[in-house]
């Protein structure tokens, strides 16, 4: 057997966070992943996007997180060390598709992603296997080592247990991410025995699955999930400004596609504003990237364009109604009508955001969401499904939830110095 | 008696905080001044400067903590109503100051004002009485009100007691960085009972003074703040980032002033290159701008500004030794010769940094720092300066410690395929 | 109008308090009660009967409790200030009442009530309206306020307002000893934001309702309390030793009605060996006392008075099985006959424990638990059952769920030195 | 080799534990331990004396405070697994010494020892080598266990290290006590990262040494034991509980040598009262039987013992005065003359009650305090005392701090229905 390239640091290196107090590594390989530039890049690129608008402390970035969801893995590898089931030889190759699973974010990838068309999971692959200083280092182990770690992230390696650590209803990434973003924004949903839970994961075949005696801290973590979700995730607020954020990139696209010549040019987008860019222009972007030019585009010509970068630095926001598109069918024509006449383009000032969560799911073949489900191993070694034996689960389990809601910039409707009387009428519309 | 411009908010605005659970606004004047542009742009400058690359957690935003220094000092004001010595007239005066005490910082200040010889106690004043929104804000209230809040953040302000509630030795902005800096970084340090300490401050003529009877958690306050400094602010770490960050302006300042051509010419900096920009100059710059430039940098022709920036972005630190100056008087000069040997500028890789920290003092008068010293009131009415109440404080109170550290670029000393005689001994100097 | 008898403290007084970190008390009235012998008693009662045999960070007390609800309640009435449907007149009712809502609790009282066929809610009564300290307090306010408080207490009182603010399914009382018994307990469940809580708490008529922005709050708090029975409350190794001090209770009474002579006379219980104690005789008891009788107990003559008491003392609990009675008629009689030939009194040795929480309810009328539904006051001040607002609570309204076991002896069943075969049969029929 | 008597737990156990999250057992010898009565009995003795009277939530028991120093010492091992000076095969030594440290606490230990003239010390080692359930449990390993056990709490086994571990003035003792009281006490100071300490603590010879690397967290954890003995172990409000319990046990025990009859016989202390009891008659004394007398006493017709056990249930604590008994020399001869007269024996009314903290200290051979200093070792390997290298620690090393205060009935004072002259002359002496 020949030595490997990376063996273990001579003294250990510990990160100190604030979520699970220490992020332990001993390994040389996770140490040369975390140096990498494309990973030193999530330093620039927050976790929630834009949720610090209405959560002053998500300020909070992916290599943050990504350095959570590594150490969470570690710590249930150390629970599985000597199971059945379990192989150590397993061990880098989990704990690198840990690190990396989000590798591939963009800067506010949630808007970008849409307007631009793509897909940070792609991302993620081709800078995996790309020409990448991540690749060059998971090259060093093997020559197909950055393809597992590719598969084990896209859930097509072929052991499904290892992937069910980073991805499942109950994983790395979201504990992770639910403590860590209850951490930053301060709200009291997000904690559960995350320690009990760890301590209740055995690796069985082809998935991780939870004695039945920690089933209440699943039941918890469940609730914490739902929880952030609506309290968080989806606050009215922070849509408001992703509204705003899409609009940004959209504008900025048209603009450029109709010729329009921007003061300074955008080269930082060019390739995006005409189809997939390059993996080089894509590892070029991050948030204060885009925040630059949101800058200097508010001393842009175009009103559309600068208006919009001016809200969202500035921080004002489009306000918001309830409002279900599938029942007001009739409306939104008339509402489309009179923002015209009020001098309001409504592509980008009359927009309706629909957000929906599914908290918890058994499995339904062929479905969209392909996150397994949990299963409980009781005493006896059998296994069943969650929600079998938790009546709180059961109650929310299959149950989707979605929130309609219409924005649009309530200061220009009530500066009615012009178009008052299409003004008045938008908002008894949209007081219904 | 005529109305005041601004009164009460029809509902208290909240809004949520890791580190004081909410922050409560129900002043119209406070809630403007929070929404003007000027403020927002808070958000994007760090509270921490550079200490991000060692505590991955610190990506808190000044926005955050003058939210937080407010607070408290809403939480004091309440506490002295109606008592002695304090006029509730005062309350909009010192909560402004407190909320706009810190707007003046720019991107990465430490080392911005350093290399570019300013003060952002100086652009505060500019912000608050200049064209801006906060100005707009702060006049409607009366005519002389933004320079009563000027002063009042200068210290020059007539009544002591309002400035001494912002800034002295125990403060609503220490109160707040430290606790808020202890929690997003994780530390241990940085706790101590806030509560208590609000509950035993008492107005007293022209200064906060403390019940003797809350004496125990004033020095907990202080201990919390000597570790905070050497444990968080002063590290080692954060200072090799801080270094280079300081030669990355010095680079590019130098390069403009002998006409270096840039790819991209950085119009954001022409102004402070050339002496002291102008107001709205500085207002358009934030650490988005500023790591925008970094990161075409990483592309410039110039092979000291490019490398910089590499090491800066991709978190390729120079390492340190201890070094104090005063003794090595002589190796200094055959370092920087041996250095211009190897082919590295010692101007921009030998940095020899001090950092110093005087953790409390009983007033010197005189001398530069002004911050008032804590008084006790004694249950008799005395007052006495803390030192002389507190054993610990006693201890340490006066004794500055100062820390040097030689900063210098290992790896390149370490790559020997050039000036390998001249590296070797170097690195001997170093260990001595 | 004449000056009451009881003002304002000249100094605020402060109870640490590591739940709500600090407990004011402002008036003297408060103060008073808080000095009588009958509330210092609570100190010598626990929170959690036997809860610190499962839990050992369980040892809290009802003054503790006590002390917190009152605090609740102190800032409930500070959000009620000033507002409609409030009338500060009512406040040193509601904050007596809520002080002393538990104060006639005795011993372990889950099981002494049951054995011994009483309430605590009728001592309560009588400790307010008898000869004690505490009803010389209240006399002092007005010569029917303890005839007001008891009422409060009892749920009988005029204004419905004032008893929703501490017996609802959203009060004080569960408000504290959620967080309290989570506290102590160490247990992760339990934390909710009581803070957001209390801010939309809102009087109204007869109750007190909730803000709808709170529903998520609230949801939060219910899940908090199903989690709490079920993993803290309702624990199977808490009810075996709340089972084993049930028949040391009984086999006292029973031998003490037989006519046996006890080595020193149990003289504190003998009032209620023979009917309802005196309130002297109630006051005297507490835990001290209890656990007094049971050391001397364990060196007893009669053989299973004194194996309880060493079980109990010493933590040697009976073991467990899951028994639902209403399917296993059949086996029960041959179980107690198997126990009786195995020389185990089945009365004490074979023992069926069920416990059943409803976790929310709306309104049944006529139906036993009479707490008050929640409710929520939407912006247009409709009035909803929370219920029918909130998805998870509707899942788990109404549902009632029930665990039943069989506690038992395993230690004697394993030593088969005698009775082998019957104990054989037992084991076997135990396992099914 | 032969198998050992007690191997490893077929499934681990685990206590949940508010400080420590989680308390592992996996040692078959630690879980038989936790289980014999005399462990069992530390359930019934409160961790901090008579500290519930002014912290109510000090209701914690030595049973938690050795669950948790067992906890600290396990990590402290799995620390020091596979490096050099260590030795696994003294793991379960050390896990036992750490678990039964305290075992020979008896109730409210500080003032009966002092009463009674006795050690707990010397009880743990009776309870270790004497005729126990602990000591068949020890004598199981091997015949010469439980002198070893008994040895390293006495610091008299050969291998200092081990004693190190559990007692020097940074053990696991003082980690876990200091952070437990200020858990329960709700203190804010006891903070300090434990975390980090054991990830720097290194055995070294006859001693545990901490990496240089971890001197801030040392530095803290001092500061927070320094705080935790003003702010809670000499809490004048304690205190004054302290001295009249006491003047309890000095009064019962003079009665009896006197010949005076109780209502019922206080058989449990005889022994006591007539010099060193038997160690069955230690075992049988806790809190509960402590109370139940203090309870019975309320009703002797011996004054003083009756107001003494009425104040100390009740909380009619006795006032305090600072007090230097040094400096007042003159005035106590007439301040116990004046009591007389006032019908108050002065030896049990009038008390100076000096206490006194030495925060750190270096070694001084011969002298009393006999804990190790605190040693560092650096990169270099070489070993330094702690205040040599902390700037903090020096200033408070050796610095012993007393404080004294005269306790008194206030009350009897103040009622000057008779003696009023002398009262008047004794409050004026007080109040110079």
């Amino acid at each position: 057997m020949t030595t490997p390239y990376y063996g273990q640091l001579e003294e250990e290196k510990v990160f100190k966070d604030p979520v699970h107090r220490y992020i332990h590594v001993r390994d040389e390989l996770i140490w040369a992943l975390i140096g990498t530039k494309e990973f030193q890049r999530l330093r620039r690129i927050r976790q929630l996007g834009t949720t610090y608008v209405t959560f002053h402390g998500a300020e909070h970035t992916r290599f943050n997180h990504s350095l959570g969801v590594y150490e969470i893995t570690r710590r249930i590898l150390d629970v599985f060390h000597g199971r059945p089931h379990w192989k150590d030889e397993d061990r880098l190759l989990t704990l690198s598709a840990a690190l990396l699973h989000d590798v591939g974010h963009g800067p506010f990838s949630h808007s970008f992603e849409k307007v631009f068309d793509m897909d940070h999971e792609e991302w993620t692959r081709e800078i995996i296997l790309g020409d990448t200083e991540i690749n060059e280092v998971l090259t060093n182990v093997s020559a197909d080592f950055p393809q597992a770690v590719a598969d084990v992230i896209e859930k097509t390696y072929s052991n499904k247990l290892i992937t069910s650590i980073i991805s499942s209803q109950i994983d790395a990434d979201r504990m992770d991410y639910l403590q860590r973003d209850a951490y930053y924004t301060g709200v009291s949903y997000g904690h559960f025995d995350m320690e009990r839970i760890l301590r209740v994961m055995r690796p069985m075949e082809d998935q991780v699955v939870i004695k039945q005696s920690g089933m209440h801290a699943v039941e918890d973590y469940i609730m914490s999930r739902y929880q952030m979700y609506w309290q968080v995730y989806f606050h009215p607020v922070t849509r408001s400004a992703e509204v705003i954020l899409s609009k940004i990139f959209k504008r900025a696209k048209e603009l450029h596609l109709n010729g329009y010549e921007f003061k300074q040019k955008p080269e930082h987008f060019y390739s995006f504003f005409h189809g997939k860019g390059s993996l080089d222009d894509y590892l070029r972007l991050d948030e204060a990237i885009t925040l630059y030019y949101f800058q200097i585009w508010q001393e842009e010509e175009d009103r559309i364009l600068r208006d919009l970068c001016v809200r969202f630095l500035n921080r004002r926001l489009f306000k918001y109604v309830e409002f279900d598109p599938n029942q007001r069918m009739n409306d939104w024509p008339e509402l489309q009508e009179l923002f015209r006449k009020a001098d309001l383009n409504p592509d980008y000032y009359l927009v309706v955001d629909s957000s929906s969560d599914l908290p918890y799911d058994f499995y339904r073949p062929g479905e969209e969401e392909e996150r397994l489900p949990i299963h409980l191993v009781l005493p006896n070694g059998k296994i069943r499904e969650l929600s079998r034996e938790s009546d709180v689960v059961e109650a929310i389990s299959g149950k989707k939830r979605t929130d309609h809601k219409l924005y649009f910039p309530l200061d220009c409707l009530e500066d009615v110095r012009e178009h008052k009387e299409e003004k008045e009428r938008i908002l008894r519309i949209l007081k219904k």
